[in-house]
């Protein structure tokens, strides 16, 4: 049971959300410029599966399930490959640019001083511009603040992962912008 | 330096804010409902004082000498009365009410499931609400990114810790939302 009285029986982000509306308003709007919007080289797929990864280093069920489906379904694959990137990212069917902001992300999870130039390095060898390794940085950094938000006021996370699969089309449809998806 | 080309010579989350503006809009008006909105039975000077302690244990120079002047002028106290509650807020003159919230903060700062029902039942016991808590929550979570954002980027940090306590009256009177102050 959450922490504190949610009111709505709403799993996951969307409790604190429903029972803080001028917090939600800022969270949405950034997960909406981080992960929706197309303005943007990273594939929506790529972006959400850095906050799939950076979900399951810090060990939230929520989060990394309901972005785990939407990376799933940009990605059109199935759930083992996405578990696949998860558990050994290094060894999975994806490109040296992903896997190199991956590290990245990774080094952001741990704390940001985890973060090498060498990293950073690495990863314009493959490509990555300042804007792609602002918004790793940033987006894994994030993950970071909405795991802790999930996880530290003992939300509800439906333990049936179909459900979140279910749910990415809606929610790769309609974007984190509208608010009305947390009442 | 900074990993990347920031353009402006802006310290800390000033340079990646107006490297990306479009990200740096939620991320202010974010620390403007939790730190500087005036609808909250937290002053102003507890929540600050609450991001500048989990900014200590992230170790992010920048964002504990941001927020801990800020803190420091809402309180009224020098520096080492900061330095002190950073340090040992156990020991520290503050009530028992702040001490209890900063019990949570820190559990937040290791990890959402770090914060156990003990701490918030004890917070409870000195008037803590339930938006006290979920606000403590998300401000902790909130600077476990900023600070992450500063750290990962490798973001310039002035090291005379007066600058920060200067700046402090400023934005005490300006609060977050105006973006102007990040170009």
């Amino acid at each position: 049971m959450a922490f504190i009285d949610l009111q709505k029986d709403l799993p996951g982000i969307r409790g604190p959300m429903a029972f803080r509306p001028e917090t939600a308003k800022p969270l949405n709007e950034l997960a909406e410029v981080l992960l929706h919007d197309d303005n943007n080289t990273l594939s929506r797929g790529e972006r959400e599966m850095i906050g799939a990864y950076v979900s399951s280093q810090n060990d939230c069920f929520y989060c990394q399930n309901v972005h785990g489906a939407l990376a799933q379904h940009y990605f059109q694959c199935d759930i083992p490959f996405i578990d696949a990137i998860k558990k050994d990212y290094q060894s999975a069917p994806i490109s040296d640019k992903l896997k190199a902001l991956l590290a990245i992300a990774g080094s952001v999870q741990k704390g940001g001083k985890y973060v090498t130039p060498e990293q950073v390095e690495h990863a314009r060898t493959f490509g990555a511009t300042d804007r792609e390794i602002h918004d790793t940085v940033l987006i894994a950094a994030a993950f970071c603040m909405f795991n802790r938000y999930v996880d530290g006021l003992n939300t509800r996370a439906p333990q049936d992962r179909q459900l979140y699969v279910d749910r990415a089309k809606i929610r790769a449809e309609e974007g984190y912008a509208d608010l009305n998806v947390y009442k």
